[in-house]
């Protein structure tokens, strides 16, 4: 990342919002750097769930300025040995845990460089086990802020821990692409990992359908609203976050397909050209 | 609204806060006024609950200083034909679908101005179908806090949507008054759309009182503390958002009234002076 | 406290974040102080419940930076002849109801110089029954940021209310330690009252252990995550909170030992040296 640095520090946590977990981390960022702007992304990502984190933080990251501090604790390993990290992309600093947390950022952001967080001159002086969030993280993002470099932290790594789980489908030798349902949001709609770049227009408009489990997907709308009159139809629809979201008009998706994350979504294309 | 302008912008959305929307919606604002100060009023509207979010603005809009915009986001019809809109009052500003969200606001604020936002120069570069928050209604928000006049974003418009319901009850010849309840709360209170002027203290004292359904309140307090030793009895109270609200010491009164919003609640005066 | 001051304002209400409380609030103190900084700490302390807010604002004040503004609205006698409070310590102020949401702050802020908040001339100018929040407490907290000293708000008062209980543990002639249980987070830990100072590394080695109700515990351990794999075994961890906490391997301590708070912790030491 270049020398620009700013105020801007966003918190993407597990900690719910009726604890004093959020207010001590803010506290404890502001004690370092009272200039500091905090603006709360999310707290409610489900508790330890640091896939549903991975994937929250890969659709909100990058609408922020440049140099923004992108604060991640979904944290089941406190207090083990799970390393602490700071990764330097192009634009933007990313802290937290090394537990995939960061898989869909260094997937997106080629140019990553990891750095475990082992100097404890940036930690707050007493150390919890249980509340890294405060002690560690929201010390380091603050130091962030006031132009400390990522290298004055600890030395930098090239092993952080990552998903198996990728934002890519696989082609298959028989012309179909395994996909798959990477989220499911609070309306139970199934975001998948497939593109416009998987799946073009073209092919949609030549008979293109999904296949998960016995149940095929064949209708393609281009909005929520559009033509939305019968409760429980599914579809499927070009989500805000790029990819292609399986839903149900007014219900929950994920319910009437009994989908969980992971489950395979495949592309079955009507015919070769 | 004069030329005065400064960087407060509120957010009140049903986006919920387990999601990216929230997020990335202040990143989309932030990368284009990085000075922006955001303000959340709330994200817990009810899903597609537009009279809900115009309750809520309502009540929240006029504390803010003169200048601040407020961005307001439900939106059940996104991707639809309905238009986006900013509406320039004399101290404020508004942002959002043309659902009836800002109804309250062309009643109190006489000297609206409405705009529909068509000029895809202030957009995000790529529109989603599902996400105007982030693509076209923040950013608006945005550019008018760096001090671009709503005249720029789009024609002035006479025809917003507005609700057929109204702050003001209705007089009946047998001098009656037919009023409604516009909001129910999450502790259950009854909020209608009775103001001081519709029921002075006077006409309380001479033994006013209202009928909802076939259930006679005929109880006035002066606050919620107020001798609530009875669990369950109703009472009316003025509210803090100036109207008068049907509670009950320590239980919903929407589940012992089985009212819902839109309820008629009938207020009878006892005599004719 | 010094004459430094600066435009940091926290909030901690019960007001849950669905309705215009909180953005009302907000805007009441940006009307007087447009360069007011607002964090939140939480809106999701369980409704009317002071002894949370206490516990709560306990853990999240003093990580803030010195001269802050903690403003805490939990206020169940809000309208009746409860007093409302500046407390002035040597690093914050607080502001907020006289019900004990500011008993542990006495107990930690020995120096605290407590008012009495009368002075109208700093309220809104018309002050509803039901809404202090509004009305009282956020004015004077965004006039504690313009530099306006606590005495003018009221007279100085010596007697706040504060809760019967305390965190400090008392000491029985047996030798026992007669603790509580004064905190259960959501996840069911039951935080109790015992600090290292109440019992030390070297009593757990020599077999001290805890008494709740006709249930023992006597593993100590030091964090979460650490041998945590039979669910429901209940241990002992030092909590970020800096006290002793009664928890359970993914599963609510609480509801394995039907605890409420204020439930009585014994702690046993093993032998006198």
């Amino acid at each position: 990342m270049s020398d620009q640095t700013h105020e801007l520090i966003t918190l993407l946590t597990d900690f719910g919002t009726s604890d004093y977990f959020v207010g001590a981390m803010k506290g404890a960022i502001l004690s370092i750097n009272a200039q500091a702007r905090i603006i709360d992304i999310t707290h409610d990502i489900p508790a330890y769930d640091v896939h549903a984190g991975a994937w929250t933080l890969l659709n909100a990251y990058n609408s922020f300025p440049r140099g923004t501090v992108h604060l991640g604790v979904v944290d089941p390993g406190v207090g083990s040995e799970r390393r602490a990290l700071v990764v330097a992309s192009r634009d933007y600093f990313f802290i937290g845990p090394d537990n995939g947390l960061f898989s869909y950022v260094y997937e997106r952001e080629s140019d990553c460089r990891v750095f475990h967080l082992t100097n404890k001159k940036y930690f707050r002086p007493t150390i919890s086990r249980t509340f890294h969030g405060r002690d560690v993280f929201a010390p380091i993002a603050a130091w962030l802020t006031k132009g400390v470099r990522p290298e004055e932290f600890g030395e930098e790594i090239m092993n952080p821990v990552r998903f198996p789980s990728s934002l890519a489908p696989t082609k298959r030798e028989d012309g179909t692409l395994d996909s798959a349902i990477i989220h499911i949001d609070r309306f139970g709609n199934c975001i998948t990992n497939i593109t416009p770049n998987d799946l073009s227009d073209e092919a949609i408009q030549r008979g293109a359908h999904l296949l998960i489990g016995d149940r095929v997907v064949r209708d393609f709308r281009r909005f929520f609203a559009e033509d939305a009159n019968i409760d429980g139809e599914l579809f499927a629809v070009w989500g805000s976050a790029g990819f292609l979201e399986i839903v149900a008009a007014r219900r929950s998706a994920a319910q009437i397909l009994k989908a969980v994350r992971g489950e395979q979504v495949k592309v079955i294309f009507h015919a070769k050209i």
